[in-house]
């Protein structure tokens, strides 16, 4: 497969924007200048990719850009933070016509984006996101969000970027485990609405997992189409067709609370969550057993986990399920399989189905 | 002149709300409870205006509703201010379906606002403006934002109300100079659009310094759809229309900052403005002479200064206009009047005339 680069457009009610995937996408100096649009550019990036590509993109930009370096975690998706670029934007005097450049991965682009969509009632942001999980979840969709203490993204706003740049490359320095949390997301587009995708990740996985670069742009290029089309259905996430980007992550959630943040990936949470979701969907007759196999074994050969971390026992389940955000009016609506690439929102089963599937997990977790 | 309530809809790109005014609107339960639609209410008010309305407010709504009173003033117009509306909406388990009610001035609009913008990513929230400034200005535009050490308004959003509920009866309470800084909004509609409403306004000045519930009414509506036309057709400040508002503020923002900011009242820096708008507009032959005058007797009689405070030198106003926003690549932007009722934003003069007035202004200012 060639290693060109490819661009596909999100279309969306107010405007357009373009991603880019391939290969050195970063020293693209045309596609980065296009994105700015001769707007004054401020880089925010963190201590950990910064050093790494920083320079690749200064260079691309051909003219010194003003930058902020931001400490690496979740644990500096703060309003604190945010007012860190507020601060650098006023001090060096930017005004409306500025460009914020998210360069890093999820948290990076999350709080710049939050950032751009407030400074000044809304200045121009371009994604370069450099983790696979932020090219194929974070690069479309919009949202942009800071941490409060009381809960995940509860501070943010809706707002799109000028464009995306992913850069192939910047996969070759991100830690394995990075790696396959990120294909998790991938594995989840083809599950929820892309048979296709699916059988194309099932041929192609031994390759993208030795980061083919043609593969790879393939496997971003087609996550990022899936996702532009049901964001263009329900941009500001009011209609739910949105939800289906959740399949799997109720119970992910579940898991990422019950162990606390930070231990797994969230990446490797939602792949438990999606074998979770295909027990249950079998459980209640929507989806074969065979389909229910391929997809749990493809997540398996992706080399993430495939059951709950040990010691973690249904009771975890049930009560952090209950405070989950899919609660409305007091019925646990989850996204189940009807068919592999056919997955809907629906609180069309009986709970003891679910309770059945979660204790089953727990038990098999135990056994492992 | 009627003192029923009015009712005008503000026509969006995206969706319409409407603004209802006139005498005991705070007291309408169909009417705030057709604005909340169901959704759970947060009011947010400061320890002025909570002490005065917030019963009639909660009455009203028929239900007890939680409230978070702020401290009254610009100075609290911070994110960490912001910050206090999250807390209590995580606090008392807030979910998106909310409907954030800012009671105030146009301090706690812009914030509560504001934090209706990025609370989850948005949720609603309703305008019940207490000062007449904030019913004719702050109402309509969906401007939300908050300051910054380095620069007013500096964080913000936009984002538009589910309604604005105007109650007249408000302004009883409401101080005589801040009802007369409010006037000067008023006619700056006048001036800057709207020839007939000019006309209307000199004939019945009386009535308004009198506060005659219908003609108070009838002002603020006729105002606000000034406003909101305006505002339909530049919805985020980006194609220039929306700067008409800023009438009489480049002059204005220069004496606000010369005094530091808090001296005089923004409508009063802006009545000052607006004189001196008429005197250059006069000056390069754009407006007659009668208009001019008409224009500075009616603020005159509107008992808002005139000249600029004693001690201005021409200096203050030149140096502070250079800083002002409204410069775009280097020249002075400002709007002008063709005629009453007729304002264009121009950089089509000479700038000895600009001086010229402002020598004239302060001379005058230091023989008064």
């Amino acid at each position: 497969m060639s290693s060109a680069i490819h661009s596909l457009t999100v279309a969306l009610a107010e405007r357009s924007y373009p991603i880019h995937i391939g290969p050195a996408v970063l020293s693209q100096h045309d596609l980065l200048t296009s994105s700015t649009g001769g707007k004054r550019p401020l880089i925010v990036t963190n201590d950990r990719v910064g050093p790494l590509y920083l320079e690749r993109l200064q260079n691309a930009l051909n003219e010194p850009a003003e930058v902020l370096q931001l400490p690496d975690g979740e644990q500096h998706k703060t309003l604190q933070t945010a007012e860190r670029i507020y601060n650098a934007l006023l001090d060096k005097g930017f005004n409306r016509d500025c460009c914020l450049i998210a360069l890093g991965g999820g948290v990076i682009g999350d709080i710049t984006g939050f950032a751009a969509a407030t400074y000044q009632r809304g200045v121009a942001f371009i994604q370069v996101p450099t983790t696979l999980l932020s090219q194929v979840d974070a690069s479309v969709g919009g949202k942009t969000a800071v941490n409060h203490p009381l809960g995940k993204n509860m501070i943010g706003a809706f707002h799109q970027p000028q464009a995306v740049l992913i850069d192939t490359n910047t996969l070759d320095t991100l830690p394995e485990r990075e790696y396959l949390a990120g294909l998790a997301e991938i594995i989840k587009y083809g599950l929820l609405g892309d048979a296709d995708f699916f059988d194309w990740i099932e041929q192609n996985l031994d390759g993208l997992l030795r980061k083919d670069d043609g593969l790879v742009t393939e496997a971003i290029r087609r996550s990022c189409e899936n996702k532009a089309t049901i964001v263009a259905a329900d941009e500001t996430e009011r209609s739910g067709q949105r939800a289906l980007l959740n399949l799997g992550h109720t119970f992910g959630h579940a898991i990422e609370t019950a162990q606390g943040y930070g231990k797994w990936l969230h990446g490797e949470a939602v792949g438990v969550g999606m074998c979770m979701a295909a027990d249950l969907s079998c459980r209640i007759g929507w989806l074969n057993p065979a389909d229910r196999d391929r997809a749990i074994a493809l997540i398996g050969r992706a080399g993430l986990p495939t059951l709950p971390p040990a010691g973690m026992v249904a009771d975890d389940f049930i009560r952090n399920m209950q405070l989950d955000k899919k609660v409305a009016s007091g019925q646990l609506r989850l996204i189940l399989m009807q068919g592999i690439g056919k997955s809907i929102l629906t609180s069309d089963y009986a709970e003891t189905d679910l309770v059945a599937t979660i204790r089953d997990y727990c038990e098999q977790s135990d056994r492992a």
